[in-house]
């Protein structure tokens, strides 16, 4: 195999990828997005092009992940921490995933205008949400525009993700650093954080600790990271530790209304990244990541590849015949479609 | 493609599939699951004959499942139901789908020591989930066990799912009607209940509707029906009618503790599914479902096929090897990994 060359490339590749390196060119990699979220084959194989010339471009940003339920205020929230970075001279790019409504295809995240002072900012890129496709495929997508923003130079990248359940696996598996919203409810309950998905996280950020929310907000830090404390004693011995111990997140008060706790979980999300760095662990991160990008590639090349086959249409009719009759079950029936399209 | 006779089977598996048919053998019927559970090639094979030469026999039960987030008393209802069906003479099987935390691998839900009076019923079968796999390969194993109960003259399948996202979107796509169980939280606030989720149900059943948690719980099906109608004149008019109308489930409250609201639940949930099988409804699903499950085997194999290839291993390292440099990105590595495969 040899790496793609400018000379494989087309001419109007090479132009959009030397205007995306220069920098600041946010409509070159907006244009570049599109390319990547495009489901017409030329513009696949293009957009593969474009991507692999970009590769010695990219790995170099902090990659965040953000997840709240509706309503924990994710996007007052992002708003102010990419603020706050782009003062301190950060480039950031905020990219959205979220699983849509199943049937009614609606959109749960909203777009751009949600985060209107960061969209006015010249250090800031924002890109909703594709709108359509499985959680498998917006995952991809938003791996590839990862890579593009860094190309393009920037330097801090939020996958913004609504707490729906699988959407917050996806995500953490496309970060560095998994930082989950929650709110206080009644009493010293936490609002929307499960189980399951606090084992992904790195910081837990409480919103909206303010005014009289801010002592419910203090009573359920309390009693998260109490509850932590016991969840964590339960937990297997025998998994493999990743480094950060289980279930120890970070639990801090903020606001995004007032900015409270912002200074801090500023400073505690760079360390831990810097921790990260220093140790190699984030190394080791990106390196697994990576391997399971290339595996999960190697299946969806592997399904398109049957699916355009010549012989499918027809292997696929004789197959949903034999399962309609009931003379073969759905997994012998595919297993034969699939071998007639591959002996011919 | 001709069908499975008799002559293609081993001994073994003719002896398996006659026990099973001729009913009331739950020992054959479990060991049928655990072949279509089992992940080695040859079980895989002898599972598919097996499920084949009994498709003459499936597709005549009623098909359920039932949702709801921990501690919203599902395996009370099930137990309750369950055995008010065995005691109409319906034969009961439950199957369990647990999307097992995806760090620790722990199981969210128990085993069948939770629905002791069931599992201790012969006219009644539980299962509990298979401990590993994905989301997609426990929906395998859950389509093919719902078939082999079915062989086994069950005829009315329980699908439990913990309500947790992705999960219940699954279970819907195995059954003719999806069952969600909520309960009344402080005020007039149901809790566990999402949006998404609400689309896919056809019955609604507030649990735990008994002592002081009588009056909120009317409150809280007051009030979820009453912004189900709001939520339905939002939904977009373009999308298909499912023929119950968008947004229509009904609400029904229910004690499992002391059986109060079960008369005119089972009623409701019999009516129901007659009219789904009176309209021709049920069949259009059926089939619907039938042609996505074989559309998901078939990507399976073809994913499954490139994996064991002899080539495999080694362009898989290449591959790494090319995106670790950063000369391609991983999407071009694996369309060329994959390639390479194919043209050996």
């Amino acid at each position: 195999m040899k790496a793609s060359s400018p000379s494989d490339l087309l001419p109007a590749e090479a132009t959009l990828i030397k205007r995306m390196v220069k920098g600041d060119d946010t409509a070159a990699l907006a244009q570049a997005i599109t390319l990547i979220e495009s489901s017409r084959l030329d513009h696949r194989e293009s957009a593969e092009r474009v991507l692999s010339a970009l590769m010695p471009h990219t790995g170099k940003s902090l990659r965040l992940a953000i997840s709240g339920i509706p309503g924990s205020g994710k996007s007052t929230l992002i708003e102010r921490l990419g603020t706050d970075l782009t003062r301190d001279n950060h480039r950031v790019a905020v990219l959205a995933i979220d699983p849509s409504s199943v049937k009614s295809g609606g959109s749960i995240l909203g777009d751009k205008t949600r985060m209107s002072q960061l969209a006015a900012n010249p250090k800031a890129f924002i890109r909703p949400s594709p709108t359509s496709g499985s959680l498998g495929g917006v995952a991809r997508r938003t791996r590839e525009s990862i890579l593009l923003c860094e190309a393009a130079g920037f330097d801090v990248i939020i996958v913004e993700t609504v707490g729906v359940g699988q959407s917050e696996v996806t995500a953490a598996s496309l970060v560095d650093l998994f930082i989950l919203v929650g709110l206080a409810g009644t009493g010293d309950e936490l609002q929307g954080i499960k189980r399951g998905i606090l084992e992904l996280a790195d910081l837990v950020v409480i919103n909206k600790a303010d005014g009289d929310n801010l002592l419910p907000s203090q009573q359920a830090a309390t009693a998260l990271k109490s509850s932590m404390r016991i969840l964590g004693q339960s937990i297997d011995p025998s998994q493999p530790d990743s480094g950060k111990g289980p279930l120890s997140p970070e639990v801090l008060l903020v606001s995004s209304l007032n900015g409270y706790g912002f200074a801090d979980f500023e400073k505690i999300m760079l360390e831990r990244l810097d921790t990260l760095r220093r140790t190699g662990a984030l190394a080791h991160k990106r390196s697994a990541q990576s391997g399971q990008w290339l595996q999960d590639e190697i299946d969806r090349q592997a399904v398109t590849l049957i699916r355009h086959h010549p012989l499918f249409s027809e292997a696929l009719h004789q197959a949903q015949d034999a399962v309609a009759k009931g003379v073969k079950a759905p997994a012998q029936a595919a297993r034969e479609a699939v071998k007639r399209c591959l002996k011919s």
